[in-house]
């Protein structure tokens, strides 16, 4: 049997809070049973939702606190105003080893801040990353960064292949990854400076802990040209929203083009099993979930958009 | 019947040259009669290629160089040995009045060096930008820059914002088109500092000749959230390539789907009319070009690697 393991989940965070939070951890917890909880947040609405789910409550604890981190909040005011609030706690609680890893579909911008100051970054590395799961023709790579920093150095972006090397070798359990780095071409000349020389570092470096594969451009990504994807954050993020809102766009089409007959229509009927399995794949709740990276403990960031389905993968990747 | 229209070609260019080039223009010329073409290059394998397609040959002119800009010369190399070269040439030909546009599938810092250097930049605009069109859920938006120039001053943003509303009143036909800003969040607080500022000032600025829409994201382009999504270079680029990267990865799920069982298989082979429309319009060589804004002629940028259905998209885009 696998070893329990405790998760602080922000009640409170994302678009929905409790309402999507205690499902997604229900469902979460119907594939991982060794997991339990504590629940951070206003505790009228928490046990309201946990009413309806005896198997989940019998493994939660909760924790009352009516302060709450507001999606439009600032870093700066969030740690100013935070203290003590649900994402606060969720995270306090890894820190003090209560629970193993923290989850929250709130700001995350606030949420960077307050992990950062909480569970504190590990020696040598400045700022925490944001790395998301990012699924490919041959499985799954990990890109970073995602969005918890805009912009990056190109000591930052070596730094990023170090933390995405290491987060790649614990779940994809490879010996040394393959490592490559974002550019808007593959020629040694293209893209900004730091991206360049991060290039030359990392072609230069001897003995690193991962096979440096050089360039790869956004078309590869999907394509699984590398374990992991080096980039910055704004870019970064805007990639994966690019990715996310085409696989969506394309269901759209799809739609359409299975609707525009008769023929059409009968032949996608008697296919539904092979547009199940597609739609499973091209699902981008399946992977949802940003893992903060370079910090002395685990937290995980849920789109706060997301519904139940989407929150359960948030809590699995932190499992 | 529509006004005839040159159109100078670069037939040495993207990774193929003649034999590339020369089919996609006789497709374009196939949809556009009014077309002529004036073609740059290695007079004997342009005139082999031509001999393939008669009704092409009868509307084509060749004019013979052995320079060629190669895919890795850097920006300054190319505009220091490229005077004479089948890319230099072409744009000449616009800017003294022989073609209406011209086409490249070349290396585009070289092109974008030397369409700046022969067909300068319009009054007040400092730099010109490539801009692309992007398939959305409606119809099409364009999506600058995508690469003509990495990093952005909100100035330059601004200056984007203004020359893609000029490009989508001439080509989508709408008065007041709407605009938006490529973001890692719809928050005022979110982004980088230029961005932000650009948003300040375009959120004020009153007697804009388009409709400002504020901040968008990543999975919002192709939701069709606005006729013109600007961005910088380097986000733009990755954002595009990712998008076109996702629609590829997808249709290899599609068929893996398809292919999973016998009824799978002959429900498919029932619905193919639908899925022949949607693979249409995941293709992106459909909208294959990129068209610098900002000069005093015009410039398309086809990619390097497209066959010749996608450099005929260029040239349809050109026309």
């Amino acid at each position: 049997m696998a070893s329990p393991k405790t998760i602080a989940l922000d009640a409170m965070g994302g678009d929905h809070g409790p309402e999507v939070v205690i499902p997604g951890a229900a469902l979460s917890l119907e594939r991982h049973p060794a997991l339990s909880f504590i629940f951070f947040g206003d505790e009228r609405r928490i046990n309201a939702a946990l009413d309806q789910h005896s198997a989940l409550k019998a493994k939660s604890r909760v924790v009352h606190t009516s302060n709450v981190v507001a999606m439009h909040d600032k870093p700066s005011q969030a740690l100013r105003r935070g203290k003590g609030s649900s994402m606060w706690l969720a995270l306090e609680a890894v820190k003090l080893g209560e629970a193993h890893a923290a989850v929250s579909a709130g700001n995350t911008g606030a949420l960077m801040a307050m992990a950062k100051l909480i569970l504190r970054p590990i020696a040598g590395i400045e700022r925490p990353a944001l790395a998301a799961l990012w699924p490919t023709v041959r499985s799954e790579c990990i890109v970073l960064d995602v969005g918890a920093n805009v912009g990056a150095t190109a000591r930052k972006l070596s730094e990023l292949a170090l933390m995405g090397a290491a987060m790649a070798r614990a779940i994809f359990h490879i010996e040394k990854p393959t490592v490559g780095l974002l550019n808007v071409g593959v020629e040694d000349v293209k893209g900004v400076e730091e991206v360049r020389v991060a290039h030359a570092w990392l072609k230069a470096a001897a003995d690193l802990p991962f096979d440096y594969k050089g360039f790869v451009e956004g078309d590869q990504i999907g394509h699984g040209a590398a374990d992991v994807v080096v980039v910055e954050g704004f870019a970064g993020n805007i990639a994966l929203k690019t990715a996310e809102g085409t696989a969506r766009q394309i269901g759209v089409y799809l739609k359409g083009a299975m609707a525009s007959s008769l023929l059409t229509k009968f032949g996608a009927l008697l296919a539904r099993g092979g547009f199940r399995v597609l739609k499973a794949k091209m699902d981008p709740r399946r992977l949802n979930g940003g893992t903060f990276l370079g910090l002395k403990g685990i937290a995980v960031k849920s789109h706060g958009g997301t519904d139940a389905f989407g929150f359960a993968s948030a809590v699995d990747l932190a499992y």
